[in-house]
């Protein structure tokens, strides 16, 4: 069993010694043991060097030797037990159930990198033939796979401390793309942080990997994620968190003299259109199911439903009264950290300064840092002129916004900023209206969902977690699906390279048995001489 | 017949008012008419306004109705006929049979992409099934496309009027996306712009498509190309240029309220690595080829051999011998621009300066704007204590680097910066070095070669022009091939959308036949019910 030192855990190296710091009890407001090392610039260094010497061996591996190093990260996770979800629920204040799942998509995210890397996901070959009787000029034998970037910084997120924090998405897309990782851990949690660390290197040395493949450095400074990013051996950046924080960073990285790509998850308030049959035909249903969906988890998550646009009525009429008394019977709930908390509360005081008007609270704040979930409305006209009504309220908070017709909502639409959701709640009677609405909520988020609820983010093929700026740093990618895993790769083409100097992905007879573009077409992969 | 007007073409206007400046022809240093109006920020303005007005539509075609267009457009650049090899080569002294081959590379990439994106490429949708039975929770219907980005602003190079200015690599792949272009035409070539921008403007307006999908807006000024990557309607921009150019872009887009990727082909000098074998054997064919790869169009490639290395002893000697008398005997060419012939001739003062030792030169000076061939040679020391000696020189300049042993080789190998290529001439006695080389050279190197010279650049499926800064800005990516399409793709999540919604890409039935990857298995496209 793990026990958990406070110690910074760089490679396969413990470092005890240093100024401290101690996680909170969001629930009690209280700190919790044991102290925690503050690790800063001179660690990074040590974990970069590290990083850049494990890179060329790391990314060498064979596909099937990554799969089975994630596999076995997810193995060492489970292995930790009862342990971890007791200690990051005291360190979050979210309950063990919810822990539990988040747990179970943790290690189906790995389980899940390692078959899409065995199948040739990252890799992704392409063979174009020579062509040597080509006239005016032969073509030559060209061949292209992908390899890592180069290490990669990761982030942990305060608000998934398993899911996107240090075994999380990006850890779990770069170290399948071949890239060593250096986990900045959330200071909000770092006690989860070090059993999942110490999971990490476990599955490291029993790989036989070289120790730099995974280095946890937890502390508060912004010192830290500063000398991070600016370090010449980080190759590229995973970021989940606040606006502010991800462009301090994306702005960190371009001012280097190599500039290198940040991926930031940042900001976002998830419309939810309800069309005007979908509306008259569940108002009720729809008001309850939205409260359930706006106040789990005290409304922390990226996707949660922050706005809802409707079309004013009898049914809006209905919709608002139904989720009013939802929210009336919502309880209060315990936020992460003080610092969300208060910022929680800052923020709903913005949203009714700025002209919306609440209609329901639900039950009294409970415990020092409890989020008491809050429902405003404006209407559209307010909301277009009025650029604070659109900022993000981390937490349960929502507004509902009344557009007098079909023509208000689409110009609600064209007006959000980048999204990572979108949702329409329609009939079939609305589709004519939604036909138009798509187009525009294409551009504006990286997915959009019917009749449904925008928080839960399925970790599979399909999935976009990713949208247009502010939602991500860069809509060119998801920071969730087997797709994030591109991000951290690059391709490379080998010409007229003889036969033992090439890659096993891309030689002769394709040893690997990865499906490849060959002379664009795409040849799956052969099935195996045992017939697997 | 298409004529030169001098026009700035903003959709399907044509504005002949303003300011002008006039194109030289460098052989002769003399200046050719018409004049050309200087495009400006207002310029800018209405065609990012056109653009966006046409993006909406312009990526809802579908691929057959975009790959239409792409053909429609090479058959356009083929219709306009000699006129358009004759003002080329007047515009930047290149000869007609070079520019020849330069349009049919131009044609051939349209028309490629047209076949890829028929065949999917861009789109590559992904349909994850739904799990209603689930436990504890179902899966949604996922289904992923890609769709453009949003208006790209293109910066034509100067050093090849076509395959990398208006209807180069950037704007095929940009509008193969579904992205509307907005050119910044090279001053050094207007008419050689004005002639292909009428030809994509004709096969625009024959495709029904809305003129914002292409403007051509040519000038002078460094506020132009600002004014377009600042303008908020611009989501991405593709450059091939100098490295001062290239990071004034970067710096621009960085600085904007919502940051966009610059696609910036930069700076590389191509390191050529002489292996002991190869060089024993056939030193003195090696020398007399690198002389004719490294003069080729008065060495005007951006994978031009700028770098040649290799451990010294007789073989070189007899490389040196062999290449100096090719060098003496190859002629001055007419460079493409009177500003890259004086920095050509400052960058080869430049590196004797820094210690290297010039050996031969080629022919004297003929014409205004000549490059004279120039070899220089250092010790591998004095390259990798002076950092001048690793400065791209633009033209026929070489360096070779003389090591003492192969550690010295692959020090050399560690030291370079990012590269667009790098090869090796080998034999077989030769792949235990090649062998600890080319791991490093994938870390550096878009393109490994073996046993040929980096000029030349194939367009296809399996091809990299890229590479780690300063290469280019962004090594995530290519510049030449099929692969170049990504750059300017996003991908949308469909969650549980009515069939009557979703985008044909991702619709069941697969409508458009495209190859789909379904639950993480790749499904072949259909063949179609005609049996095509």
């Amino acid at each position: 069993m793990s026990a958990i030192t406070g110690a910074l855990l760089i490679g396969s190296r413990d470092v005890a010694e240093g100024p401290t710091f101690r996680a909170v009890d969001p629930a009690r407001g209280s700190e919790i043991e044991p102290a925690f090392v503050e690790a800063g610039p001179a660690h990074v260094a040590e974990a970069a060097a590290l990083a850049a010497q494990a890179f060329p061996i790391y990314r060498a591996t064979a596909p099937e030797a990554r799969a089975a190093f994630l596999d076995a990260v997810a193995a060492e996770i489970e292995a930790i037990g009862d342990a971890l979800i007791e200690r990051a629920s005291q360190e979050t204040g979210l309950p063990a159930a919810r822990l539990q799942g988040e747990r179970a998509r943790t290690t189906g995210q790995l389980r899940l990198f390692a078959s899409w890397i065995r199948a040739g996901g990252a890799d992704e070959p392409r063979l174009d033939s020579p062509l040597p009787e080509r006239k005016p000029l032969p073509r030559a034998d060209l061949r292209l796979r992908h390899i890592g970037v180069g290490p990669v910084a990761v982030f942990g997120a305060s608000n998934f401390p398993l899911a996107f924090s240090v075994a999380g998405g990006d850890t779990a897309s770069a170290l399948a793309a071949g890239c060593p990782v250096i986990v900045k851990g959330h200071p909000a949690h770092p006690g989860t942080s070090e059993l999942v660390g110490r999971a990490i290197r476990a599955a490291v040395a029993k790989a036989g990997l070289p120790e730099g493949v995974f280095s946890l450095l937890t502390g508060t400074s912004h010192e830290l994620g500063g000398a991070l990013v600016g370090d010449p051996r980080i190759a590229a950046v995973g970021f989940t968190g606040s606006r502010a924080g991800g462009l301090a960073l994306v702005a960190i990285a371009a001012k280097r003299p190599v500039p290198i790509p940040v991926y930031a998850e940042m900001s976002s308030i998830n419309p939810v259109f309800l069309l005007p049959a979908a509306l008259e035909s569940r108002a009720e249903a729809l008001g309850t199911a939205f409260v359930g969906s706006l106040t789990m988890g005290a409304g922390q998550f990226c996707t949660n439903p922050g706005l809802v646009i409707a079309i004013e009525g009898e049914g809006l009429d209905r919709f608002l009264a139904s989720a009013g008394t939802a929210m009336a019977g919502a309880p209060s709930a315990t936020m992460l950290t003080p610092g969300i908390a208060g910022a929680y509360a800052k923020g709903v005081t913005a949203l009714a300064g700025a002209g919306a008007t609440e209609i329901a609270r639900g039950g009294a704040e409970a415990g020092p840092n409890a989020c008491r979930p809050a429902l405003f409305v404006a209407e559209a006209g307010a909301f277009l002129s009025e650029a604070a009504l659109s900022h993000e309220v981390f937490g349960a908070s929502s507004l509902v916004i009344r557009c007098r017709d079909a023509a208000e909502m689409l110009a609600i639409a064209r007006a959000v900023e980048g999204q990572l959701t979108a949702t329409l709640h329609l009939d079939a009677a609305d589709h004519k209206l939604a036909a138009e609405l798509v187009p525009v909520l294409e551009e504006k988020a990286g997915r959009i969902l019917a009749n449904g609820w925008p928080t839960g983010v399925e970790v599979c093929h399909a999935m976009v977690h990713g949208g247009p700026f502010p939602a991500t740093s860069d809509p060119r990618s998801t920071s969730v699906g087997t797709l994030a895993i591109r991000r951290f790769l690059r391709p490379v083409c080998y010409q007229d390279l003889p036969e033992a100097l090439l890659p096993a992905a891309v030689k002769d007879g394709n040893p690997l048995r990865l499906p490849r573009l060959v002379d664009g077409t795409i040849v799956p992969a052969p099935a195996s001489e045992d017939g697997k």
